[in-house]
């Protein structure tokens, strides 16, 4: 049984100014794992309408699905919905049901539903809306695309409602291992191991500490027989 | 006068899968908004060799400067270097300064320069060598190309000898200004400025504190006139 694969998109000037650091990858990188689904690749583009729809096209052909955060919401600069109607070949428009859901949330909060709170229910046609518990205006889900906010409270609870409904595969189990030498010290071996078991995946991050260099050993795989055989020996060779 | 452009490439499975969270995008998006290189995108891959191939030739034919981090190790799946190589067409082995860098650095440590450490002086054709003050194995330059280590204090290093090389532009500037107010509420006037002021970049990013609403409004360019100018309006709509 092999595991679904994914990508996310993170739109946003202010991540790749260097003023905000993103925390939303992160964040769906360990619910991924969790739920069997494998992230693959990740891209982080500006508010530009052409690069953002660039992007969609060719991130949600290649995977199982895409994650996008960012830009849904009421200003000039939120166009995400926008680029990923045109990524998808639909028409977009103010929608009956999430023009209703925003109208009902400012009526209660004795707001005006303006013009720019209205953006928010442009939805692409055929798109599911995706569940704001936070502050009302909704992702969407079309096709294979899933479109949530950047605000990370909100990003979060909208993989809480996506996530369920997806199906994922057997859980990405990983197992570490830590070795007090350099990676060159336990390269050949490692590399001998990892050509043992072609399916799981073996990866060395180097650290340096006090000024010594180790090296934390990671297996990853879905099998949990598969991946206890390979802790085995790894411990015999390193432990 | 416009500013080059840039574009990232963060190489590793670790942190797709959510076990690390990368810090050399957020650190490399500072410096170069310093010295006024616009990053454009930044594209996060596993340790795949196609993968990484193909991200090379896409970004380095796009932008002014690729900057990767990540996988110039010792061990089996540190592949950047053949995979750079691989999209600039252009041939790969040991070469001979940086072997000579490397078995220095190892004699005097006291440790065997054996194959695998070796692997660390497999540099592309034509490529110039970036020092590596903290763990002598090198990154390299290929064309546009800036090959540098994931360990975070080794990408910094890096980071720190290849860009005083690089023609930079003015300086990126930017300004924010805090609002209590929901973004829904300023949007029709925030999005009148910006048109104001196509020659300026204007971001909204809102906030919940204490329940409540915020947005702050971040203007970005080079010329730092006319980012006074905006300001001076801006203070003026929603001071």
């Amino acid at each position: 049984m092999t595991n679904p694969t994914a990508a996310m998109l993170v739109i946003g000037d202010e991540i790749l100014s260097g003023r905000t650091r993103d925390s939303n990858m992160h964040f769906l990188a360990g619910e991924l794992t969790r739920v069997g689904i494998a992230l693959r690749e990740v891209r982080i583009v500006a508010d530009v309408h052409e690069e953002i729809a660039e992007a969609v096209r060719a991130l949600s052909t290649r995977y199982t699905h895409l994650f996008t955060s960012g830009g849904i919401g009421p200003t000039h600069d939120d166009i995400t919905a926008d680029a990923v109607a045109q990524a998808m070949r639909v028409r977009i428009g103010h929608r009956a049901d999430a023009m209703a859901l925003l109208k009902a949330h400012y009526d209660r909060s004795g707001m005006p539903f303006n013009e720019a709170r209205q953006r928010m229910a442009r939805i692409p046609d055929g798109a599911t809306l995706i569940d704001n518990p936070v502050s009302t205006a909704p992702g969407f889900t079309i096709g294979n695309v899933h479109v949530m906010a950047g605000v990370p409270g909100i990003f979060q609870a909208m993989v809480a409602s996506v996530l369920p409904q997806l199906t994922g595969g057997p859980p990405l189990l990983s197992q570490s291992f830590r070795v007090e030498r350099g990676e060159g010290e336990i390269a050949t071996d490692f590399g001998a191991l990892a050509a043992e078991f072609p399916d799981l995946s073996m990866g060395s991050y180097p650290f340096i500490q006090n000024g010594a260099h180790g090296t934390n050993l990671v297996i990853r795989g879905s099998d949990a027989g598969r991946l206890a055989e390979a802790m085995v020996k790894l411990t015999r060779l390193f432990g």
